[in-house]
């Protein structure tokens, strides 16, 4: 990891003035949350909302049902690994799992920028329904809006998912406890430098590929080896160090990583380095954290590392009693040190996903 | 209804090339359904999706759940009756109404342009909340993406809606039969006219205002009226015309109108003589058409009548048994003549909802 960038990184630059949306409000970090803060919450405060998980779950004649929504404006449309249609799928059947839902129904809504060629739209539709096909959902419903050239981007995609909780899961970000343990599904940093290095046209040894997956199955998986599972999360915008930090604000508790435990393929970190990023921000769309009793952690970690998902499942932290940390990321790095992992300041990588 | 207008609408100019998406794809007429069935429908293909409804209907631990989706693009971004947040709510909360379906939860992802000033966002998204409250629906998750100037235009808002359908509703917009009654909620075109004005600095001696509105209360009282509705749609993009098109063609049979049984009110008449646009093609978003058993359409407009939304109900048309004109919508004119009512043909109002 590059000590350059986390230094940037810890240092947001000064601002400019709030009244307009910036770039990095889009970025899932600290500015995101602010967004989130002072615009939405004020007006659409109600409970089901307040949680701010990743996916809602309301109850439909006694059956709790997870709903989750997201846009996708990734540029690219297409990377190593995927496009923006695969991405629009595994998102959201991503974010219905880690509420520990069963995905079902999606919705897909389409903004086309008018003179976007038909033959790559094809593409992407196609891309969509094989990754939906591969994770047993259906795309049910849809819309098509058409803007004016120079008023889009080729294409956006808001795709909607739904699905049933079974009877005795009740995972939420605000039920870390301390003790329990962190467990990241395999390496990081791959999706967000896939999409980086195509889109600067830079060449690397290996070709980085986007981790875009599913994940459904391998928490399918996980929910089978144990009830002691108290949140998840796939650290998409913003990476695994704002995930983690949303966990610990929201369970009031101070998460502690362990820098040499964190899996990163060498030709990401290398990538980073060259670019001055910390794989710690870099999206993934293909992993996910866990907060774990600790006396859960290694049924679980057996039954990921039997997953083609989470064959490099691994603990890297634990949630710690210190108060005076509270709601902060710390990490023990490789020289012996503590330092604070801050949730992603500015916009370091937009329009990831 | 000027003449000229109709003409133009009745013969499309010649289309460019199809390789790229034009405006009048998003237009909810004929090009809209080329692309669905081009582009769409040959890889998402599910006999849900394959239904065309405006919602989908799924099976959830034994419960219908109906689900819809639909981006919101208007401009601009307030308009006299609304702005883009309310009619994002009732939009699919009425896409809900029309499946019978009572909604209960909505999702809002909203694509951000870099430099959007704050306080409009703000405006939009209490307007939503007091529609949503309105409306008696919860907006329970969200997404925000933000793009770089240029490559957006302020806002676009995507909601979906999830609601339940009650156990002895059953609409769809194939179980139109000969014999059948066309219901119409009230006046036709002033959403479109309102939105136009707006945007074209038009003033008119009496201001137009949007008749976004959510429907569902309008919905219910129906179905309490009878059980002999046999399909509901809200003519928005594409208009009447074109609502009334789709219900002929999938349900194979011939939609006969009525001209001077069609409410317009007096300025939009007059708005639309000057623009040369013929109401019937112009957008709604506090309207329906339902198709009704004969014997069943007094009961149902008088409960339509009580209902402050349907105070104007009439009924505007039959549906025949004249096979050489299946999948056709025909209007009986005040001249007397026999005319047909195509879809919309081409882009007649761009980014109207």
């Amino acid at each position: 990891m590059s000590t350059k960038s986390i230094v940037e990184l810890s240092c947001p630059p000064p601002l400019p003035a709030k009244e307009t949306v910036l770039l990095g409000h889009g970025s899932g970090g600290k500015l995101s949350a602010d967004l989130l803060r002072d615009v939405f919450l004020p007006f659409l405060r109600n409970p089901v909302l307040a949680r701010l998980d990743d996916q809602a779950v309301v109850a439909i004649s006694g059956q709790r049902v997870a709903m989750t929504t997201d846009s996708f404006v990734v540029k690219p449309l297409f990377f190593p690994g995927g496009d923006i249609g695969s991405l629009a799928v595994h998102g959201t059947v991503n974010d219905l799992a880690m509420g520990g839902a069963v995905p079902l129904f999606l919705s897909a809504a389409f903004i086309l920028e008018e003179g976007l060629a038909v033959d790559p739209l094809k593409r992407v539709v196609h891309s969509m329904q094989q990754a939906a096909d591969a994770a047993g959902v259906q795309v049910v419903t849809g819309d098509t809006k058409v803007v004016e050239k120079g008023k889009g981007d080729g294409l956006f995609i808001t795709t909607t998912g739904i699905g049933v909780v079974p009877e005795d899961v009740e995972l939420s970000a605000d039920r870390a406890q301390p003790g329990d343990k962190v467990i990241l599904s395999g390496s990081i940093g791959e999706h967000g430098i896939a999409i980086l290095a195509q889109r600067e046209g830079l060449e690397f040894e290996t070709t980085i590929k986007s981790d875009s997956a599913p994940l459904h199955t391998l928490v399918a998986a996980m929910l089978r080896a144990s009830g002691e599972i108290r949140c998840m999360r796939d650290p998409t915008r913003g990476g695994v160090s704002s995930t983690l930090n949303e966990i610990a604000q929201q369970s009031r508790v101070c998460i502690e990583l362990e820098e040499w435990t964190i899996p990163v393929r060498e030709e990401v970190r290398g990538a980073c380095e060259l670019l001055g990023l910390d794989p710690l921000y870099v999206a993934n769309e293909g992993k996910l954290v866990a907060i774990v009793a600790p006396e859960a952690a290694d049924s679980i970690l057996q039954a990921m590392r039997k997953h083609p998902l989470g064959k490099e499942a691994s603990v890297i932290g634990t949630v710690q009693e210190e108060r005076s940390r509270s709601g902060r990321v710390m990490m023990r790095t490789t020289l012996g040190t503590r330092r604070i992992v801050d949730m992603l300041a500015g916009d370091q990588l937009p329009r990831i996903c």
